[in-house]
């Protein structure tokens, strides 16, 4: 369970004054009510990805305008009232979680692609515009955008930019914060900032790299402007399956050293292999230990070139079996096992939490084999999935949730998952964000004067704490955070 | 001529005090003194790489140690002292420029490469390594660093991060930010930061992000842990000449569109392919307006296949001259006399400023057309030299350093050349900071309350503004700097 900070009495007490206020500033519009206050229409509001906590907030206004944003900060500003924005809810680190006494500050219906401009190669969008919303926006023309988080048909770019989101292609891609040229910031003050646009490198502060992975506690982005990219003739996918955790790191390591960069280059777990196997019957191998997917992309030529310099560097490791694909269907079916392991896992477990830890690369085999054996001391199984080109890892914990026990013990596993990847050199987070998931963590990764220092830029831009405050930080010991 | 702030009387007034303290807490070793307070050496301080301002600091410290610079640091912040930090002052804008009360921190002694770790493709250094250096100290196994400032043989690691350098291959390979996996920072308070690390990502704040390119304002960097890559078997160039900058300019767009990332795409205007052709006998094409020289690597067949493709579309483009490098010295060829860019213009004025502003690619021949007008106006010779991949601009302005009036007809030249950035969308500065040299044209870019905010963050780290103070913003206004 999740610790909140203490509400606001008064301002729970003013609960119906603050409503009526809001709805001064956001009346109702063509789109219905921008002011929720009803119970029951909060529910949906009262989680995200991570639903295992939940917390109904204040009140959700739903603002269209950068100019509305700004009259509802300014307002929370004067009033002292909490904000929690939300994009579409899909933080699996409960990034979005709400607070009692806090406000949700929705971007849905902040949904307009602004500006296309294929010369420059960017689309300037708003900030709930989904993350596929981007992509289809320019597919016609050959273009598209890059980082692809797994919820990326439900997931707004707003939220891509607070949590800085990766995905299965950003091996080659790179994550948000690489695609990412400016944004609008409205700042508690109810100031908007223009930050980068639509040109290389920024002068002052990269405060763009900032504002990125910031988690919603600096400002909220009403704008986001994108870099798009012309997209590749295809792409095909080859599948290697090797005898153990060891000799297929080994090859991750191989691959990346020859210098071929993948599009994608994931790599699953006997576990997962077997539940992706029992739901999508895709043929993946059901002897190995451990399982590569790798995609290239280009024109056929390219394609070719280096798929055989893959398979090349494959077969020098003893591959159980390894199956290049002919064809975009074939590619397909390489893929089908891997994009259903949510799926496939959900099937095995009522519940599960996904982790989301990064290591340095060599300690893959160390990493997984730690992992097997919490499995084993915790009494739950996980299975493996990883971006192993970046070393971003995501064990699948499974669990009961109708069984508090089972919860209490997964939270545990993962939390020792996560200190596990600090200790071996690399970070409690690839892609998803600290949210409240990872906030009691972060004395793991950092000195006491390194989050201090953090909470110092934190306050330099809300020296009240009233923007997403629960999140990121450890809530001990903050007196920004006690009413 | 730039203002500085006015020092601190009581500081000036302590001098001999303070170089007897610092040089009790940074004694004399085996490479000699590390408190520097003679006047005569002292001098080699006075300016930078922007050679047109000087200005003789207090005194010089040479730390050998993290602990070393945090024992200084923390005297300085206890005796409200300005510190100025120096890699090997090769700053094009005036970072390093010092302070008469200040204290220029060098990093030059802090040069030893601490680590190099190739299953996890990282390099751990002290920042006063140079960049040639970490690329030296791995080559032979195959590996580089890749960011590539022309000043590379010179210039620092340190200095890097603090100004997030680029250079010509900075197309493929993205600037210092896009190599850096995490530093040492030290505190104004002596605290000792350790910020990312041998990971993708980080937790928290993106504070790497922000450190990168915060010219000395937020902490002085220590250690830089640096992402090393595999070389590529080899590289070739090719040079295409054309009829006019707006051709060349869609040539460019039209490369970038075909999806072939060259390495380098260097645009080269009429006055800047006559200085190098004179100085470098390179072969140049003297009757063309527009000049490209275009690089891709790979193996032979890689750049068989790539140089194809974009000679192919140059031939679109009815090029004056066309002439692909079969062999890696045509290619030395090609690039001799771009390299030899700074050495021709030299040769033809006495003084050059070197401008740095990004602009979309797309405006290109609008804004070498307006700079050729302003060069009239001006009465001063200009020969621009681009990096067009990235829509990073470098005018080299001519003037006459003896004669007052015609550097300060060159300032406003170039200020007028970057507030013609700006106002076509672009950026102040590309890859050479804003230091002293933009600092009061921060207004052209930002509104007053996006600089007040990114003084927020400046006083978050640094709240009585001793680091490197008279950079980056302007000085009106600056309660901080009062003395």
């Amino acid at each position: 369970m999740i610790e909140l900070p203490a509400p606001d009495r008064a301002v729970l007490a003013r609960r119906d004054s603050i409503l009526a206020e809001l709805r001064a500033i956001l009346p109702p519009g063509p789109r219905g009510e921008a002011v929720i206050g009803d119970p029951t229409r909060l529910k949906p509001y009262e989680t995200d990805g991570l639903s295992a906590y939940r917390q109904p907030p204040l009140a959700v206004v739903l603002p269209e305008t950068t100019e509305q944003v700004a009259a509802v900060l300014r307002y929370c500003h004067e009033n002292r009232i909490r904000i929690v924005p939300r994009g579409a809810g899909t933080s699996l680190s409960g990034g979005a979680l709400p607070l009692e006494d806090g406000i949700v500050l929705g971007l849905m219906r902040m949904n307009r692609i602004l500006e296309v401009d294929y010369a420059d190669r960017l689309a300037v969008v708003q900030a709930g515009v989904t993350n596929i919303g981007i992509t289809q926006a320019v597919a016609d023309d050959g273009f598209f955008y890059a980082p692809d988080p797994s919820s990326q048909l439900a997931c707004m770019i707003g939220g891509n930019v607070m949590m800085n989101s990766g995905g299965a292609h950003c091996l080659k891609y790179g994550v948000t914060a690489n695609n990412l040229l400016g944004v609008t910031l409205v700042t508690i003050e109810g100031e908007v900032l223009r930050i980068g646009g639509d040109h290389l490198d920024a002068a002052g502060y990269d405060w763009l790299g900032l504002i990125t992975g910031s988690e919603g506690q600096l400002g909220i982005v009403t704008e986001v402007t994108v870099r798009i990219l012309r997209a590749a003739e295809g792409a095909r996918a080859m599948l290697a399956a090797f005898r153990s955790n060891e000799v297929a790191g080994q090859v991750v390591d191989a691959i990346i050293a020859s210098g071929v960069i993948p599009v994608a280059l994931e790599f699953m777990d006997r576990p997962a292999i077997h539940a992706c196997e029992a739901f999508a019957h895709a043929g993946y191998p059901l002897d190995a230990e451990a399982m590569l997917i790798v995609e290239v992309e280009g024109n056929q030529a390219e394609q070719d070139f280096l798929l055989g310099k893959l398979k090349a560097i494959c077969a020098r490791f003893d591959p159980i079996s390894l199956r290049v694909a002919e064809t975009a269907e074939e590619s397909l079916a390489i893929w089908k096992g891997r994009k259903g392991a949510f799926g496939a896992v959900g099937r095995i477990s009522p519940d599960y939490l996904c982790m989301d830890g990064t290591i340095p690369t060599g300690e893959l085999p160390q990493v997984l084999r730690r992992i097997g054996e919490m499995s084993e001391s915790y009494g739950l199984q996980v299975a493996n999935i990883f971006h192993a080109g970046d070393g971003n890892l995501h064990p699948l914990i499974m669990f009961d949730a109708n069984d508090p026990d089972s919860f209490r013990r997964a939270e545990d596993f993962g939390a020792d998952i996560l200190k596990l990847c600090v200790e071996v050199g690399g970070c409690l987070t690839g892609e998803h964000g600290v949210g409240v998931e990872k906030r009691d963590l972060m004395g793991v990764q950092f000195e006491a004067h390194e989050l201090e220092q953090q909470r110092r830029i934190k306050a330099a831009f809300d020296p009240a704490w009233l923007l997403n405050p629960a999140k990121v930080f450890p809530l001990a010991g903050n007196a920004a955070l006690a009413r």
